[in-house]
């Protein structure tokens, strides 16, 4: 194994010359890793037909297989990928405040990179060079971990995006793979070297590194997402939305888990949504109020913490609002709860008191992620409150630092009242801005 | 010692209307406090005084003494701190971004409060009235734990604060105070209720709290300011900055620790910045370089790491720019640091490449604070890089949220291509932000 404290010493050597690099120069960083992806295809192909070719030997489950598979068309998607964040506006330098403090003293609140990230991914191969990319684009160092089944696909990939930062003047300890356990165990020491640990996984994974580093986590543990229909709901557009938050794809975090309904419309709407699930293979569980309506499982008191992930969901009737505001904030996981009415008071209501990162109004639980929000892609999908929530683009991977530009103030001078705090609103752009390079 | 479990489960509990509640019902419930705080003048100095006296007998050096008085002056500035509070904007409520995801289905990111915090501050009783009204402006719940000397008070503040919620149709729960270090051990498992913790203390203080706790820590571990004389200072202002940063007030996170000097400027500069240091009863160690220009002692590697808080200065000379901010990065602490310099590039590539949560140009590292901000007050000062950065106001305790709001739209009519994304800005208010109650 390597020596971690190096690896982490490096990436946040290298992550100055990132935060201080030109937009073109990172823009041109991108544009080069597309072009040796290209060049590279029959290698990367060939690498990935070798994990490919070992994990099916491993006897990996077929969906597992299918995502790690990279070929020509998923190339392509990477390339378009590539191109299309180069058109992305510049997430850094951008001024988000801008005060007079006293005359002659000014205050500007200027984007900037975090610095060093560590993301740990699934075994999507292609995932590798969304976040490298993204990170570049932000300014930030990352130090990457895939899964072990696309070790192959990993190691090419990296190899190709460090030698386009290379050619393009960039640091190329700016994009590391890690390729063990051991190495991701070290990384979570580094807290002198690494701010920001995104782990993509399952929850006790997430609770794992939260439990063995200093260095902040943002992630999510779970993604239980309800839909309430409430009373004034329309009976189509509900049967319609509630079909495709649960079945549109039921392996992902944006996926309907229970079904809250008003019990003054359940009689009205049940028994044909029962129907349109039934027909798509869903597997209904109630509570004793459901159970008289419809002939469904019954639900206990577990399965309103469960993440299916599958062609299952619970149905629980509730007498108001409120009783649906505060199931969804006591057994959900504030990623993303929907209601569907036609009352826009009940709907503002439902929309300011759930609790998630996502609320949503007449429509599919299954919009949540980075692209559907016009973020050009996500680096995760985060539930705790703390810097980014929801669908984590490049903004999350930027903090702000305070330029204060003055002509010689001291504090003794403001005790003295030879000058007092005017706080006045610049509405200007911070004038050290340029990077130079 | 009480069950903490319950404890912050009711901070939960009183989250939810608090988060709800109108602008109007905050604002009231500050102005109830400074009501009840003036009714109560007489109660809250004799409880001052038995933990003045109690401290006194414990032998508590006398700055800390100092701080911990309550008396009528102290009282005066906390109410007109609470007043000037009532004035500034609601942070709550406010559209950040609006997107046209497609015709008729609208995105809103729209600032929330973060939900339940848990803050342990020092021994100045009036800091506990400060972060409880910043967080009841900011619509959160919070947890005090404040210093063990001045029990008495705080617990009278507190209560004070709890009768202002109660009459103000807030939950009087929405403020607990916490008196024993078992119960902040206890507090920091509870990350199924509290979603942020800001320790305001030493550096080891703030460690323990990170190994020990599950919930996301922000806080600042040291202030080891820097300033930087550049070669095209101006020597007065150089001198008049370096005095203030360093002697303005030696025991706080913003004054300077060490000074970084051109070598080429040191000559014209440093003797009489010595004589000016000497005069206010500052120690000064050097490396080699400084000690040929004036009579001072030596600076170990050690000192590069030293937060002294007192009248000692370590000095340095450098060859360029580059090396001021290799040592900035290297040996700070990511607080404050300035350049003093005539010349604006140089002072941009000081300001972009210093990664600090402050960085100066020509103005005294001791303004470094949320009301020198004109963020009102702070909670805390952030050297990290994760949510807030610097002085932390109002802000730095919101979050976001988004809301989806739709006419139907499903994930399947996506991907069946019968409408696509448009992704429009819409720079729109959020239309269900009104709160009703």
């Amino acid at each position: 194994m390597r020596d971690l404290h190096q690896v982490a010493s490096e990436a946040r050597e290298a992550s100055y010359p990132l935060a201080f690099s030109s937009e073109c120069k990172r823009n041109l960083a991108l544009k080069n890793i597309a072009n040796i992806l290209a060049e590279n295809a029959a290698e990367i192909f060939s690498a990935n037909q070798a994990d490919l070719q070992r994990s099916e030997e491993n006897e990996l489950p077929g969906p597992l297989l299918h995502r790690l598979k990279f070929d020509q068309a998923k190339l392509e998607q990477v390339i378009l990928g590539l191109n299309s964040l180069q058109t992305i506006p510049d997430p850094l330098g951008k001024t988000t405040l801008s005060t007079e403090i006293t005359p002659g003293l000014d205050l500007y609140r200027v984007s900037c990179p975090i610095g060093v990230v560590g993301v740990i991914f699934e075994s999507r191969p292609d995932a590798l060079v969304q976040i490298a990319s993204l990170c570049i684009k932000s300014g930030n160092a990352v130090l990457l971990k895939g899964g072990s089944e696309a070790h192959d696909t990993n190691v090419i990939l990296c190899t190709c995006i460090q030698k386009a930062l290379q050619i393009s003047g960039l640091p190329e300890n700016g994009v590391q793979l890690l390729t063990s356990r051991e190495e991701v165990s070290a990384m979570l020491k580094e807290d002198e070297y690494i701010d920001l640990i995104i782990p993509r996984g399952s929850n006790a994974f997430v609770r794992y590194i939260m439990d063995n580093s200093r260095i902040p986590v943002l992630g999510h543990s779970d993604g239980l997402c309800h839909v309430y229909i409430d009373r004034e709901a329309d009976p189509a557009m509900a049967i319609r939305l509630s079909v495709d938050s649960k079945t549109q794809n039921v392996s992902v975090c944006n996926a309907m888990e229970t079904l809250l309904i008003h019990q003054e419309i359940a009689p009205a709407v049940l028994p044909e949504l029962y129907k349109a699930l039934l027909s798509k293979g869903v597997t209904v569980l109630g509570d004793s109020a459901v159970r008289q309506l419809i002939p469904c499982g019954t639900a206990t008191d577990e399965d309103w913490s469960t993440e299916y992930l599958d062609y299952i969901l619970s149905v629980k009737t509730v007498s108001s609002l409120q009783e649906a505001v505060s199931h969804i904030n006591h057994f959900g996981s504030h990623h993303t709860d929907a209601i569907i009415t036609q009352n826009i008071d009940t709907a503002s209501d439902f929309l300011n008191q759930v609790d998630s990162a996502g609320v949503y109004w007449n429509v599919s639980t299954r919009f949540a992620d980075g692209f559907v929000y016009g973020f050009g892609a996500e680096v995760g999908i985060a539930t705790g409150k703390i810097h980014a929530r929801g669908p984590m683009g490049l903004e999350g991977l930027t903090t702000y630092k305070y330029k204060l530009l003055g002509s010689g103030q001291t504090m003794d001078d403001i005790k003295q009242m030879k000058y007092s705090y005017t706080h006045i609103a610049l509405d200007k752009a911070d004038p050290t801005r340029i990077r130079r390079e």
